[in-house]
């Protein structure tokens, strides 16, 4: 492994294996390093809504051939109420955009492929340890491999490592202003051995609780219900799962919930963080190590991927030029973004989801907020624009 | 005064004054019920915003001669926020509709110059004590007048007489549900003689709180700061009034808020509620006798003034033909309009003011927001629609 590159990249997810994909197209070579092995990365349950300009961006970089055979294309989604349900047609409201089902693991997958099918620089079990140097022009990323301490000296490095990760505290504390809010609600996600039981994704509002019917391909169901904080994914029975399902989505006149055998269950917390800036000296945050959102708006990954294609458009524009301009623009045109997604994440997550002691008020005024939706177009395009994607900023 | 009539309206508000006018002119008898004296009606300050629903209503029953003559057109609102300003242009964005400014005082002044002209029943100074047999075809309301006490015989009760009104204690507890929400902060309004400092309104969003520019007239300014609850409006100096103003309203380039004399002021709390059902029996509810909104979408007025059309329109069925299905169909049809009026007040009342020990997280979504509007026709169109008025359903 090289201990000299243009562009250190941590974390081996989707943000950074995308960006590795673009800089090695524009003919600028990095270094990944994911401290994880290749078969933890390419099983973790994610998201798997993409949208439009996702998809774009992964044609354009070649990364979608199996993204194009596999993945469903989605015209819409059912919002769920008072017992009825009311589909939000996207391309009609949007000027044509859609999105994709396509499971993350299976874009990793892809995006790991292509990289080793190229022969370039991906190390899994690579512990990064510290960044040294972001105020300078050759930052070092510390890391250990089988029992080996290395660097890597690097023009920048781009931390694509979580939220959690290593790379933002090569960044002074002083520097950074991290924004959060914990929601007081957790999602528990089932994977069922069940073809889906709706063609589009259903979200749905009850008085019992927030619940959605998504799809992981046309054999498999992912299915979600919201849960007090500190829910024990073990004391549910498979039963009372497919139960508590099929009270939430019930409409009237009747609707039928397949039922399967569970594979995967797990509960996720909600919440929402974002740090300011986005890029500091040589350093540059991209994806969840800049930003978290509840995945209500299946925005998470979209984010990632946007952050991504705009931070290999300026790091080209350097390696070409040698002009900044677009690198010192990164932060702010993606912070915009990024709190656009935010704001729409939890509109999603507050207008579909019973808080505890939520008052009878407050429901109605969901309910007055849905019946909106369903009753004006410009509500309702509000709604489909931000939810398939708006262009890239 | 009758002891027998049609409908008996018991308050000599906007809703209950246009109530008596609409059925006067539709040949039906009532009698208006005031517990205040005149002079108190005429120059409560409330409201100042018509819709154009509502202009149309008063055009339609002859009770728009003044307010044609000296109503201000407005095409728009100006938001203001990171010391920016965008304007809201309501007749691109919503099909032609605009707002006219005109204050409440004088609407009330208007209505109640109609009736007395009419020489139809209103009394003043008649405190209801209670309204009997909402249950029966013969409601009975028992007033004080003149220190007697008196009755009126009905078929129908409409109670105007505001959220702490006597008449809905005629409808059984079990029988009525209340909403309600208490906003943790309250509007500090000041009349002042000097003309205003813009032609349309101006809704600030600021680190230091919220902050509305209103007129009533071209040499009268109305003006509102968002206060701690309990605040006493005794305890600031006029130039510390008219210092904080100028400081939520300030924008980049320069804006000059003109000051004058201070001849008003006062403190009103925030909240909504609303009671369900608008109808029991022989008694019906309109105006803040069902429903409360904070000041900050414009809505109390123009729901009360839509309550009374629809009412009218219902009762004038019922006279006609003698079917209840328009009356039958009051309540349903009114709250889907007043929860939609309750959402909107709370989308502006939440988008706009700082709330006690609000977040910073909290505080960028409110102005992703707020950009978001500036941004997409969507969402500047779900705003003016909601401003200038939906259509009646």
């Amino acid at each position: 492994m090289p201990s000299r590159t243009t562009v250190g990249v941590v974390g081996g997810g989707p943000a950074g294996l995308l960006l590795a994909r673009l800089l090695h197209q524009a003919g600028i070579d990095c270094v990944v390093l994911e401290s994880r092995d290749r078969g933890y990365v390419e099983q973790r349950q994610r998201a798997g809504i993409l949208e439009q300009g996702t998809v774009d961006a992964l044609r354009a970089c070649g990364a979608a051939e199996r993204l194009d055979a596999e993945g469903l294309v989605h015209d819409g989604i059912e919002l769920r109420w008072n017992r009825r349900g009311h589909r939000i047609d996207f391309p009609s409201l949007t000027g044509g955009r859609r999105v994709r089902v396509y499971a993350q693991t299976e874009l990793v997958k892809d995006l790991i492929a292509l990289r080793l099918a190229d022969g370039a620089p991906l190390l899994f079990d690579a512990r990064v340890t510290a960044v040294t140097g972001a105020d300078t022009d050759r930052p070092v990323v510390h890391y250990t491999h089988q029992g080996a301490e290395r660097s890597l000296h690097c023009d920048f490095v781009a931390g694509c490592d979580g939220f959690h990760g290593v790379v933002r505290t090569a960044i002074p504390a002083e520097e950074l202003r991290t924004f959060e809010r914990v929601y007081p609600y957790s999602w528990f996600g089932v994977l069922a051995d069940v073809p889906p039981s709706c063609d589009e994704l259903i979200y749905a509002h009850s008085p019992r609780g927030f619940a959605l019917h998504s799809m992981r391909s046309p054999a498999v169901s992912r299915l979600y219900l919201q849960v007090p904080n500190g829910t024990d994914p073990a004391a549910w029975t498979d039963g009372q799962i497919w139960d508590e399902l099929e009270a939430r989505f019930a409409v009237d006149g009747g609707w039928r919930l397949a039922r399967g055998p569970i594979t995967q269950r797990a509960v996720l917390p909600l919440r929402s963080a974002v740090t300011e800036p986005m890029r500091w000296g040589r350093v540059l945050l991209a994806g969840d190590a800049a930003h978290i959102v509840p995945p209500t708006g299946a925005k998470g990954l979209n984010l990632a991927a946007s952050d991504a294609v705009v931070l290999a458009r300026a790091l080209a524009q350097w390696a070409a030029t040698g002009t900044t301009a677009a690198l010192d623009a990164y932060s702010d045109a993606r912070l915009q973004a990024v709190w656009r997604a935010e704001h729409f994440s939890w509109f999603m997550t507050t207008t579909l989801h019973s808080a505890p002691g939520q008052s009878p008020f407050d429901t109605r005024l969901q309910l007055s907020q849905l019946d909106r939706i369903a009753a004006s177009p410009h509500a309702a395009a509000e709604l489909a624009e931000n939810y398939a994607g708006l262009p890239l900023v």
